[in-house]
């Protein structure tokens, strides 16, 4: 797939119509590399030979790799972020809610896979090479809003009151994160096929919402999906 | 806290006295180390800095990086695994065989509060550099005995049908790594106090516990605490 850069023009500067492609290319092969063997451990060469690509074109797009992480952060990172808190809105059902969000979720990470490996790697883990740049755009309102809804579900009597509702928020995120980037591993450990998506979202949601609930109403509108 | 090495004696060979307390010292300072800044970002210079100890003397009880690694999965990991699962029987409740792994685990990361970490970024990540050593030696028999145990009680209906029996066990220990490996950036990040011991597990054994629970009969013996 390497593209041929012709002598008219300045190296490592692609044809306009090639440019969204290329680029696209570029971002797909660093997030892959940061997800498999960390942000650290992915030189520029690295990317460009994955992408098929020159480091030249990739220099032409990203200055260096701080501006490689910004776009990385800016264009994949925070898109997955809007995409799954938008919904979620003050006086909306937090068992839907929560639902919600691990559906659109999984659903971000169909799309880019390396996206669980790489929150445990980069953004988790002190150190992280996206963790800054992550931390001060997360969705707290939307995070604090299902807090509340959930400490509201608590007084009523419908989310179980032992959790923290605050925690449990992370508690859901981590639960898809975490199976997500370790479905490859567990599988292979227990030697079984890696479960399918419906599978997960089935173990994953039965748990969380049953784990959310309370001792009172509506536990048959929750249970079933 | 340097040792100062007699000159009757090898350069970097203690007394036998102070074998067991250096060689800890060493220890601990590695494994914090690794779980602040990963294994590969870990010299030997380091790790005796840290222990206040000479690069001779940890030289003196560990060969090299890979002996290193071997007695810190052998000493440390393995002893904790152990512990967690030692108690794990067959026809036993599953609800209290999962509240006892939560309890015995968040035991031994009081113990070793590196531990979440290093699980996350050595043993999870891909090329985690612990990884190849605890995968053959986990307690897969045990995990496994969960397991069944779990699906039996699908069977009875005391346990809820729609988690994957052996994805569950995962779970478990998932939530309360996860948490405890981050509850410090997530206090941070909401501005609050980091959850007690006691707040973590009721968290944690509330949500995975009631999770777990089936439709069917039990629901108060497995709520009260």
């Amino acid at each position: 797939m390497r593209k041929k850069i012709s002598s008219s023009r300045t190296p490592g500067r692609p044809a306009a119509s090639e440019e969204r492609g290329a680029r696209e290319l570029l971002l797909n092969a660093a997030t892959e590399l940061f997800a498999v063997q960390g942000v650290a451990g992915t030189t520029f060469a690295m990317i460009a030979k994955r992408a098929g690509l020159t480091p030249a074109m990739l220099h032409y797009y990203f200055r260096d790799r701080n501006e490689l992480l910004d776009v990385v952060v800016e264009e994949r990172l925070l898109l997955l972020i809007t995409r799954v808190w938008a919904k979620v809105e003050a006086d909306a059902d937090p068992a839907e809610t929560v639902r919600g969000i691990v559906q659109r979720l999984l659903d971000g990470i169909e799309a880019m896979p390396w996206v669980p490996s790489a929150w445990m790697r980069e953004i988790l883990n002190e150190g992280g090479l996206l963790r800054e740049r992550i931390v001060r755009r997360l969705p707290y309102a939307k995070v604090r809003l299902l807090g509340e809804s959930l400490a509201q579900g608590q007084a009523k009597g419908t989310v179980n009151r032992d959790v923290d509702p605050l925690l449990a928020v992370f508690s859901v995120i981590g639960m898809v994160m975490l199976h997500m980037a370790t479905i490859r591993f567990w599988s292979e450990a227990f030697d079984r096929q890696p479960p399918s998506r419906p599978q997960v979202e089935r173990h994953i949601v039965g748990l969380v919402l049953n784990g959310l609930q309370g001792s009172a109403p509506a536990r048959a509108k929750h249970k079933k999906r």
